[in-house]
């Protein structure tokens, strides 16, 4: 698996990647029928790096990595994941964000933030607390999920020093 | 004092507020150096209400409210208040978070969170406090303060159900 930065070609898959995980409307609180052109516009905005993880030949996943804030809040960097369904398991997730948090290392962020991570998405916050996140806010019925209702959401936070 | 929806003509007052708050780089994690045209573009975006105080023809403080997040996380409102640096201790600030907490209910939010109150603003800690938002994360060492340092930041919720 080869992990690196997107370019234009790489827009279709990135586009079904990111459709087939809005449209489920349980982990991201983005509109679940955003348009292709407003998500490429997100996922490829000012001060964002993107990136994609390649094997075979095949774009599986894709993650974005940005200042978090402007200003004074620009030391925290905020990033946000996504693999194709169809290629979920395989340690994906996981690669993406350990390259993730050496990238933040190496653009000279001091801390990753995660800034809405929804109470009931139990894989992403059992692997960023295995990669040294810890949770520092709860954000109470901040999300509404398309089974479960009102539910927390979580914001976590990882020191690079 | 009357609080109302902002228009074109207070472009200019909103403005001088806006670069005299951020230019301290003491309280919101915005560039120092912000443009105009970046400033209004930003606190005019798309889907923010903005308002003005006004009081005897002079504006003396503007705040926006928005939809904190987008699709299952858009029942949640942000907002920032900005109080112009010589109109302070008027109680400008509290109208202002007073009228927000109405407007946000007019508009059907269930609650209103503050994403990044740097843990030195006292006095704005405080106001919140009294109006009942309640500190529910925080963010270690996430500001840079132009004296101080490092300082943490707050996440700030209230409920209003």
């Amino acid at each position: 698996m080869k992990i690196r930065a997107a370019a234009e070609p790489d827009h279709d898959p990135i586009w079904r990647i990111f459709h087939a995980v809005v449209a489920t409307g349980d982990t991201y609180a983005i509109d679940p029928y955003i348009s292709r052109e407003k998500a490429l516009a997100y996922w490829f905005g000012a001060d964002i790096q993107t990136y994609v993880a390649e094997s075979a030949g095949r774009i599986g996943g894709t993650y974005i990595l940005r200042p978090n804030q402007s200003g004074g809040g620009s030391h925290v960097a905020n990033a946000a994941f996504m693999v194709a369904p169809d290629a979920r398991g395989q340690g994906i997730g996981r690669a993406m964000a350990e390259h993730c948090l050496s990238e933040a290392c190496r653009l000279g962020f001091r801390a990753v933030q995660f800034n809405f991570v929804v109470s009931t998405n139990e894989s992403a916050i059992r692997l960023w607390k295995q990669l040294g996140f810890k949770i520092v806010g709860t954000l109470p019925v901040a999300f509404r999920h398309p089974e479960k209702g009102y539910v927390d959401v979580f914001v976590m936070y990882r020191s690079l020093r």
